[in-house]
């Protein structure tokens, strides 16, 4: 409840831990590092489900559940996935007060178990594709955890497909890679760069993996989904076989791809100010908060019915609209309060408004006076809804113009180490080095290789590192 | 597709499990006790979700996520909690290649964290009420496993609130009661009965326990929603203390309640039948199927065009339809299949009904020529949204004729086995019986004491058991 928050410019990370508690998004657990989502958080968090779901079934995707537990036994079948993964996995050694005869791993994915079920279900080239998501919460034995953008236990959606070639698994990673950007620019206002990770960065047991990399306040880069070509890597280890047209058997080809709760981390940070959250209209739990100004028991009457059927008007609209009605608190610890908590519009109905017949709207977006204006009583839902489209549109075109401020060049490493120190940001770069230049890199400079942007019209050029010619162009940045 | 179950008649237990795979509801997973729920299943899971969840929020409820695991500490602070949930407990004892100083129980039920994370967010009267649910998946290690009845991991919703005031958390119980008796009947078409819970068979750490007991098409009870009064057990427990309008610390009043992914397999034993599953069109993954029927191209072509026109028609109109337009099946094998599967309504064109512009509607509910009409097309959307309301209700009505019929008086012990072992269904009786009374009759007849049903107009009368005189009236049944 508009809790002192640290300012954003003075530390960003004590700024992000205080947003993420002050606005009422999550809590610490009491379990080592695992979070409570609380209601306003999890209101967020069901309008990123709901965005997502829609484009999953449009793209003929359907939902399904698969186990909790993974026996051990099929997290070794896959080979580079068990080296990924081994370190960080939670183990249920007991059931029914009994120690298991084989230990159980709680899924932190869930290529393994889901594999296991479709070589039962595939048959013949007329069983697939089959296009699955499920919406759950995996667990990672993370070292270091911060709320929502590392944390032990997550939710997400995994979508897991099988194909019948090559190139329609293809087809589906980068499709699904499609779907992350659309749903990060257009719900989000999140101008995320997709790109193709590099070998030292792919999810372990692809043959390539996909990425969308969001820039956050401080410069940094956070991965906000992925979608991972798993060639046949998977459809081998558990027997995903099935006869093909010509009556021959045939491994399947396999995709994976995922987006967690991380995604609100990156809302936050992409968006969010001194004065706390502030979040785009088409994801915010709470678009307009009306808060109505009066001294007397006379003004109270008329400013509350006046209140109520603005409330009413925009709630028929579509509108997700809250009264502050509260007794105990004052107009300007109200406006505090719900700036704190990121809602985009703010209406303020006063006395001299019921007289006029108008109301005030005050942008979250932009602060004092600037962003506000009078709007007449007459056609105020109309002006509601354009006005969240604008704050929608303005933020998007904010976050555009920083990332690109905040996007350099460098021709050799001296210039990349110096303004990495000094300016921080994305480093786009040509790029012709080796893993082992990237563990040189990261160790010298804490950046990585976030990825290779897919649209990257530069041409040839010399590698910032290597100094050889390439046409590859690679994204290097700290990041989360 | 459309394989060969065994009659429902014939073997109520093997049906069941035939019709659960057949329909494609749900498979057997690798892991001891757990199932994959299959797309179908969880579609169906989908709109349970979505009709509960509207009525939770209508109540005023928020949703929030809480973790997965919770020291075992925490659950010995409740003594019967424990006692009851201990046995079948999954523990973590490793995470990260570590051994963990304290293990983990895998949530069974999430009381304990909740009110661990309550007594941090309440501080005074003006906190409360809360009013949580959470949507997640809980595990409990149990011994005979079925498909959706009892499995060791299930999806459901557990709601968790707490209260200044006794009365106000009994209310709470209450309500939550009543909107899962709403959903039951005006969603799942399942007539049950609303009832508290004998001392024996109440939630371990709970005050009073309310339930819904559903009779299924065998006669046995099943137990599809609980909402628990726990009265301020939890809340010492658990030291959720608030600062009353007086200043004065009081202990919380709290509840919780939950409804599983059990309740997919009271609709399947409620309103299936030899042909396979009968879903109840309100919560139907798909309402209205289209089958289209020809012989050669030109009839092909004719008969395809109409029924994508009805599909469309049909979805405009809120329907949720699809089109079998698979052309590896014959339409008496379709017909076959989607009766499998539960559709509520089917749609047959031919060339002839293209001719004279109709279609035939088959009920899924009325087998034979009697469930078939024929249709003009023009105002088909009206009636085929009238006819699936005409199914709901009749699904509704046969049920509760169904329970009726199954339902039984008597008078002493004698009558009450011979019933049993005759007739089976419920049992309605007074009861003025111990524990130890419940204990040895389930000993005897393996019937439960399913609920004291809140509506019990019969007055005065002598336990059927012991002979006392009472007002009490209980239901006894088997259960699953």
């Amino acid at each position: 409840m508009a809790d002192k928050v640290t300012p954003r410019s003075q530390d960003y990370a004590a700024w992000y831990n205080d947003v993420v508690q002050a606005a009422d998004l999550a809590d610490y657990a009491p379990v080592r590092g695992c979070m409570v989502i609380k209601p306003y958080g999890y209101a967020l968090w069901e309008n990123i489900q709901a965005a997502l779901d829609r484009r999953f079934k449009e793209t003929g995707h359907v939902n399904a559940y698969f186990p909790l537990f993974i026996p051990m036994s099929f997290l070794r079948k896959e080979a580079e996935h068990v080296e990924g993964f081994a370190p960080e996995l939670a183990v249920v050694t007991h059931g029914g007060g009994e120690e298991l005869e084989e230990p159980l791993a709680v899924r932190p994915t869930s290529e393994t178990i889901i594999g296991h079920m479709y070589a039962q279900w595939i048959h013949s080239y007329r069983d697939l594709p089959i296009l699955i998501n499920q919406w759950n919460s995996v667990v990672r034995w993370e070292k270091r955890t911060r709320l929502f953008l590392r944390t032990t236990e997550f939710l997400w959606q995994e979508g897991h497909t099988a194909h019948a070639t090559e190139r329609e698994a293809i087809e589906e990673t980068e499709r699904m890679l499609g779907v992350y950007t659309d749903f990060a620019y257009n719900e989000a206002a999140i101008p995320v760069i997709p790109g193709r990770k590099s070998e030292r960065e792919k999810f372990a047991g692809a043959v390539a993996s996909y990425t969308i990399e969001a820039m956050m306040g401080n410069g940094w880069a956070l991965q906000a989904g992925t979608s991972h070509f798993l060639g046949q890597n998977f459809a081998r280890a558990f027997e995903i076989k099935f006869l093909d047209v010509n009556n021959e058997f045939q491994y399947a080809w396999t995709t994976s791809w995922g987006l967690s709760t991380r995604m609100i981390g990156g809302i936050i940070m992409v968006h969010g100010d001194d004065q706390g959250l502030v979040l785009p209209p088409r994801l915010a739990p709470i678009q307009v908060v009306i808060v109505p100004i009066w001294k007397n028991e006379e003004e109270r009457t008329a400013v509350l019915g006046a209140s109520q059927a603005v409330r009413a008007e925009l709630s028929d609209a579509g509108v997700r609209v809250r009264l502050d009605d509260r007794e105990q608190f004052s107009p300007g610890f109200k406006f505090n309060d719900w700036e704190m908590r990121g809602v985009p519009l703010r209406i303020e109905i006063g006395p001299k408004d019921v007289a006029k017949d108008q109301v005030v709207l005050a942008r979250r977006d932009i602060p004092g006076r600037e962003g506000k204006q009078f709007v007449a009583r007459g056609g105020l839902a109309a002006q509601v809804t354009a006005t969240l489209q604008a704050i929608q549109e303005a933020l998007l075109a904010r976050a555009i113009a920083f990332r690109n401020a905040n996007t350099h060049r460098a021709e050799n490493y001296a210039q990349f180490r110096e303004i990495l120190e000094t300016q921080g940001g994305f480093l786009r770069v040509h790029w012709a080095g080796s893993s082992e230049d990237e563990d040189r890199i990261q160790e010298e400079t804490k950046a990585t290789l976030r990825c290779f942007p897919l649209d990257a019209p530069e041409g040839r050029g010399r590698c910032f590192y290597t100094g050889q010619e390439t046409d590859r162009i690679a994204i290097f940045a700290r990041a989360y």
